[in-house]
């Protein structure tokens, strides 16, 4: 139901006559629009074309699918403008247009959507481009691919009924491949394709090219919205686009003889970062042929070596050519672009630039070799790095010791860094399945398409052994981070007997490979990994980034080791040491056992008196560890239920242990149940029916605190009571942790500094809203945003899974609000938190230790609202450091 | 650790010389300090004394049980001046000053407090009362009191020792009774009891009276502490208070011989609230005497038969002292009054006045009658009401048919209205094991002392064969508007054998008896009971209620049964329809379960299509007994979980059903469960997933409501949309069911006005956050403050018993926020949503249809927030009437 006569412009025209679009944004015109309109801008070589904007794609669905009114008029306005430019006519006998249609959103999604090659092709045009390119056969296999493409992407005509009447003709004609049939067998099977066409369709083929083109349109329309286009959106987090747009682009012909081909490249290598031009390119083919990893594309280094009889230099020229581009689009963009080229009969033409997709390490060497060419600044190359990249610069990667005696099988392309160990999974749901089951798996695919996207991105690793650098699984894999080798061609893969082999021998789903996305090896068996480390350009970002952000990062480790390694990636100090797991071990759950299933406090407190030493000698262990940085211990959490054993042999077994009658146990698992025990009796709730379960916890903290200042090592405890909901609780608690922390240094004599800050956790909504009671007891105040996202939200996190999905497809949330901070609702609380607890206490200090802590959008938050620190696992501490630097100089998302 | 020389004023004098108290709060003096003074000052005839601060009681507990420096010599002062004015002497041997220590909080706790008579008795003093008083026999009758009182009181000193040496006594004597006891054998008894004191405490009684004083004042700020003091206070929600005045009095003798007494008197019946003055008394005896209950006194108004030789008309003469004082109170404090006096030889002293406490039906009475008198107006006799009394007046009453019939097995006192029907419990801590397991109890005891509050407030009713209409059983059980008959003397209790005896026939605990608290009758057997109406006095309170309050009053109602009945209380719509009661009948619940167990949308829409005409039906039923007032649906809320069978033999019938496995249902259950179901897929999560359950729910009432509608039935249907937490979930079911709407209306023809509102619950804590997002989608708001509460504090209603005890114990809370709204935490979300809804949408209608919602405290709050409306159950609707007005005339808590 669009207007009438609506003013707004549909149709942005790009070509020598005018560029419509040069100033039009990305979101109107789509990415691929865009860089078509600004690439005419500056002079290089586009073949000249129109854009239909994503507005109109918007309209599309708004009217229930129907094309906007006055559309089809402007489409025709620039098909004659383009006509005329290019000095051919649509459907003409004599020098017939042709042009491609192709999909474009604001967002890249490769590979997602639809595109059309030949479009104007019909029985009347293809006898005009005998004529024009003199070359029958040419012509008339570009009319029979229109008939399958069209067939197939407009028209929903599987594709394999015209597989099979393809093979019917190569029969005839004794052929083996698609290029040893001959121009008349060609025409016989364009007649053929048009049969297929029209019993599947229940129409003939439309002969006119309007016709064409406006079918081809609404197709792209239709492509925004196919379930995996969705779903892409959905892993991606692709929000809030108004929907696709189209370009029409006058035809440039990779596939018209040996002098014309198609080609992708990169301005530098998107895989390590290093400056130097990369890409492939397929020789008498078209672009399709090469990003769908059919045929095994040559090196463009290799192009200068590309010649033919009539012109010896070609390769070199177009190779000359490519490079002086490359040189004006990376100085026009300042970064990285990700190109579609094509050579018509040695012609270069450019069909497409955008940024290029980059690795976490090629993101980090690239800003910083910009910084060094004085391409961008320092704080442009802070921005340019996805702060979650850097996940992939802190996966572990194979010990070089354990990769020399590893047996290696195959080497493919390194496609996308890592190291990836796992059992071989064949299709993309077995992938998914087992993965869900807990399997690490590799997905292995001859080649990989948009329907694997899910196995892609549940599998550990992607193994191809068809396609290159460029191909759909190179491209998803890189996105993501996922550690991928491609075109290992030495592997057959059996997908049916699930099966493949490899110098002689099989491998099957139970056994375990290891392929290293660094080089392209692949190896039998598990092949060690060894953890990373902060040097190099990494070390470099990371000084940019401290030097910048305001926010402090602290790190969640219960263990000396975890400190060690989170001292190591930067982090300044512990923001959450958690308890519970150091009560798991050995004779401590023995202990801890006895104190649960006590009746009273004498008992209890006997119990407690055992588990004193080891949580004194966990305490000296990490306050040593982080010896002159803060470390923040959050006392006892979880209900006590989690600790007694539910089966009935583990509770025989304890009984035997305790010398008691298993009945008692399983009496008291059975009194401490709870029918919601994410609010049942656990955090301080336990502390206040058992006192002297803080009093042990305390003692031991100060005890450790102690006998580390005792051998000089700067302890600097700060104690955190959990789940406060009121004033009165904290009040309470403190002044019976204030109590033992003075009892316990009068019993070891200390006169020396001790300093403990007493904190809680504002993880309730509650205390969130009277912060400033609660801050009059507080020394600090940490947001626990786990849970305080699951009571702003109703949302348990171990049942989330059953309406999540629901919500995330239907864009009711617009991201799983466990990953990401809701800024909106949770955040508001956050906020108040710290606004409240500063109005009483301004030099209140103020960190966050909920997971959200290592998600960039949420550390931008955190720096939003003024908190001093954020504390996030020791793997995400570089991630923080570089979101918080970001925030700092005012950016909105990380990543583009 | 009390400061030295503290200027603070800590003993308050009252008397004849001077009366420091008059202005002086209750909260400082106590209540009965309080009124002391004041009927000091007002003329009354009361033995002077002096009242020892509450004041005094924090400090003492503050220091950890010393008494505040300085206070003894405040107490010696008083103690001089009291000398001169009565012109007696602490211990002397002439005419001996004695004073009695009561105890007296600044809320009324009956027999919680420990009170201690005649001290000042020494060997030295009890001589001089021989001489003053000529009688030998009454003075070491008072010297063996005190010493036993004392020693039980003061030392802790088992009463049955003093016994033991009493019967002793009575043998050598050949007494039967205490009075047939000679003053030789008194002589004896004291020194007996002097042994026995010294036996058990390891020192001889004290003979220093101010030594027995200032031991008494400890005591007494000792028994504010007591277990049951701290019960009592919980069970009353008594809290903020210092702790317990000591009030020192000089002593008037009501056991001075036959031309004495003591009694206790209302202004008016406390029960039933007739305007008639009403009391016990009891000739020749101390006033614990009556209180206690263990001789079964004389009704005053029999005073006027009283006479010795003497004093022929001492009876009369006391009876019109009585009534003239009852109107000089009544007038003073315009309210009943609750008193003590004693008689001393024919002069009649006061001891105490205090507010008389009353059942619901005496509230309302009282309060009409007072306005008819013109001692109080409308407004005051509103807010003298407290709303949570009139649950009295709404509670069953026997059946006047079925009582007829009815075997009375015996008559007592109607001590405390009301219609209790249970089997017998003889012991409290048996009534509170058997009413923990699900019965109905009677408790049954020859009387009830302070250690059975437990067992009094679980059973349904308490019935006793001995103590009076003031004794500790009938003024408990009125405190809490329990059903109680009192004295009821033709019963013989047999507590051993756990049996009652009555009319020759044998009772136990396997037997149900009905008693009636109005007539005092006791019957054999269940007798039937009948609905309460609203009429006369409680109609006009109502009426006057209606005038003052601007809240609305809804309820909430499931059936059509408990619609009428709401409507009859004076509701004015349903606030909350909850729908999934309607699916467990018959075969509701076998459509409802194959709706669950269906694994497509057509199998499910199959099984929502038979249970749509029941619930078509329902709503029918519904908006009939509802028409012309609104009617707010609350679709489908639980999880789905809750529909199906969990015992595996109920799985095995259900498979037999529906045909299918039973492994297949026990996999759904197992699929359906829940780690944390309040947080999981329930409420609006359903229908997110599940839409098609929406369009039934929906389709059932719009169809419900045309044809009311055709019937000429007003249906005002409201579809509330549960457990939203974002606006887009809003947006989203509101447009199904706004299609919804109006498919049906196209379907049905109907051309109507329908104006069906759709709107939402505010129960997540971010939906208050986003209310203003919210708004936008919704046309009312009504609070769920239950959930909210889960959720605001992290509390399991299911499990909050587990720390909830100890969290109110400790005072950490005040009290359970299920009960009565958190209005700083819970209400702050509630105050917000209401601001941030009305910013979007001023004319957005907000309600609440928690419980809270018949809770005065909190209809208070709401109303102050600006809420339109409280929904409550049927029975509460009148007490949110009455709250709400109160409400509107700035009561702050209803009730004393």
């Amino acid at each position: 139901m669009a207007k009438k006569n609506s003013k707004v412009k549909m149709v942005y025209y790009f070509g020598e006559t005018r560029t419509d679009g040069k100033d039009a944004d990305k979101f109107l015109l789509g990415g691929k629009g865009k860089n078509l309109a600004e690439m005419t801008a500056i002079g290089l070589p586009v073949p000249p074309g129109f854009t239909v904007t994503t507005e109109c794609c918007r309209q599309y669905y708004q009217s229930g699918c129907k094309l906007p009114e006055g559309l089809m008029d402007e489409i025709h306005e620039n098909v004659a403008l383009l006509e005329k430019e290019m000095g051919k006519k649509f459907g003409d006998d004599e020098n017939p247009l042709l042009v491609s249609v192709r999909s474009g959103a604001a967002a890249s999604m490769p590979g997602m959507m639809n595109t059309i090659l030949n479009l104007g092709m019909n029985d009347k045009s293809v006898l005009g481009l005998v004529k024009s390119s003199g070359n029958e056969r040419f012509a008339y296999d570009l009319y029979r691919r229109l008939i399958n493409m069209f067939g197939d992407v407009v028209m929903g005509v599987d594709h394999e009924h015209f597989e099979a009447a393809f093979n019917d003709i190569k029969a005839e004609y004794g052929a083996t491949v698609d290029t040893d049939v001959p121009a008349e067998g060609l025409k016989e099977l364009c007649k053929a394709y048009k049969a297929v066409y029209k019993e599947h369709t229940g129409e003939a083929f439309p002969q006119d090219p309007l016709k064409q083109l406006l079918r081809a349109v609404e197709a792209v329309f239709r492509s925004w919205n196919t379930p995996r286009a969705v779903r892409y959106r959905e892993v991606e987090g692709i929000r809030g686009l108004l929907g696709t747009a189209v370009n029409i682009q006058s035809m440039a012909y990779g596939n018209t003889g040996e002098d014309s081909g198609t080609g992708v490249a990169f301005t530098r290598n998107p895989s390590t970062g290093q400056n130097k031009f990369y890409g492939e390119f397929l020789i008498n083919a078209q672009g399709e042929d090469v990003v769908a990893g059919i045929r095994t594309p040559l090196a463009v280094a290799e192009m200068p070596k590309w010649k033919t009889k009539e012109f010896p230099t070609l390769g070199k020229d177009c190779h000359k050519q490519l490079l002086e581009i490359k040189d004006i689009l990376e100085n026009h963009y300042k970064d990285v672009q990700d190109i579609e080229f094509t050579i018509e009969h040695g012609h270069l033409y450019m069909l497409q630039t955008r940024t290029g997709k980059r690795t976490g390490n090629a993101a980090v060497k690239i800003a910083c070799d910009m910084v060094r060419e004085k391409l961008i600044d320092e704080t442009t190359a802070l921005n340019r790095i996805p702060a979650n990249a850097l996940t992939q610069l802190l996966l572990p990667s194979f010990d070089p010791e354990a990769k020399k005696s590893a047996e290696v099988l195959a080497t493919g392309l390194p496609a996308s860094p890592g190291a990836a160990v796992g059992k071989l999974a064949f299709t993309a749901d077995e992938a998914v399945r087992r993965t869900q089951e807990g399997e690490a798996v590799l997905l292995v695919r001859k080649e990989t398409s948009p329907e694997d996207i899910d196995g892609m991105h549940s599998a550990v690793g992607i193994l191809t052994s068809t396609g290159g650098m460029t191909s759909h699984a190179a491209v998803v894999a890189r996105g993501w981070g996922r550690c991928c080798v491609a075109g290992a061609g030495e592997i057959q893969i059996d997908e049916k007997a699930r099966k493949i082999r490899v110098q002689g021998k099989t491998y099957s789903a139970k056994d375990t490979l290891s392929i290293d996305g660094a080089d392209g090896k692949v190896m039998a068996g598990t092949v060690d990994t060894v953890e990373p480390t902060l040097s190099g350009d990494f070390a470099k970002i990371m000084k940019w980034a401290d030097r910048h952000r305001t926010l402090r990062i602290r790190t969640n480790a219960d263990t000396p080791e975890d400190a060690q390694r989170a001292r190591g990636f930067g982090a300044e100090g512990i923001g959450l040491c958690r308890t519970e797991h150091m009560f798991f071990e050995g004779e401590r759950i023995t202990a801890m056992r006895e104190m649960i299933l006590a009746d009273n406090e004498e008992d209890r407190r006997a119990a407690l008196a055992k588990l004193l030493p080891y949580q004194r000698e966990d305490f000296v262990g990490i306050f040593t560890a982080m010896k002159g940085l803060p470390v923040t211990i959050r006392l006892l959490d979880p209900p006590l239920h989690e600790f007694l054993p539910h089966e009935r042999k583990a509770q025989q077994e304890l009984a035997d242990i305790l010398g008691v009658k298993p009945a008692l146990i399983k009496a008291r698992v059975s009194q401490l149940h709870e029918a919601n025990p994410m609010l049942g009796h656990r955090g301080c709730r336990l502390c206040v029916t058992y006192p002297e379960i803080l009093e042990m916890q305390v003692t031991a903290i100060v005890e450790a605190a102690i006998q580390c200042k005792r051998e000089r090592i700067d302890a600097k405890p700060e104690i955190m009571v959990p789940l406060v909901g009121t004033a009165d609780e904290l009040r309470s608690l403190r002044a019976l942790a204030v109590e033992t922390i003075e009892q316990v240094r009068k019993q070891e004599q200390f006169t020396g500094k001790l300093d403990i800050l007493v904190g809680t956790m504002i993880e309730i909504p509650r205390a969130a809203l009277t912060a400033d009671e609660i801050a009059e007891q507080a020394d600090f105040f940490s947001f626990g945003t786990n849970d305080l996202t699951q009571l702003t939200f109703g949302y348990s996190r171990d049942d989330v899974n059953s309406f999540l999905p629901d919500y995330l497809r239907q864009e009711l949330l617009s991201c799983d609000p466990f990953q990401s901070l809701d800024t909106v609702g949770v955040g508001q609380l956050v906020e108040m938190g710290v606004v409240k607890g500063r109005q009483t206490k301004p030099e209140l200090k103020v960190g966050i230790c909920g997971e959200h802590g290592g998600d960039p959008a949420s550390v931008i938050f955190c720096h939003r609202v003024g908190l001093d620190y954020v504390s996030c696992s020791p793997f995400r501490v570089p991630i923080a450091r570089l979101a918080a630097a970001q925030a700092a100089l005012g950016h909105e998302i990380s990543g583009d």
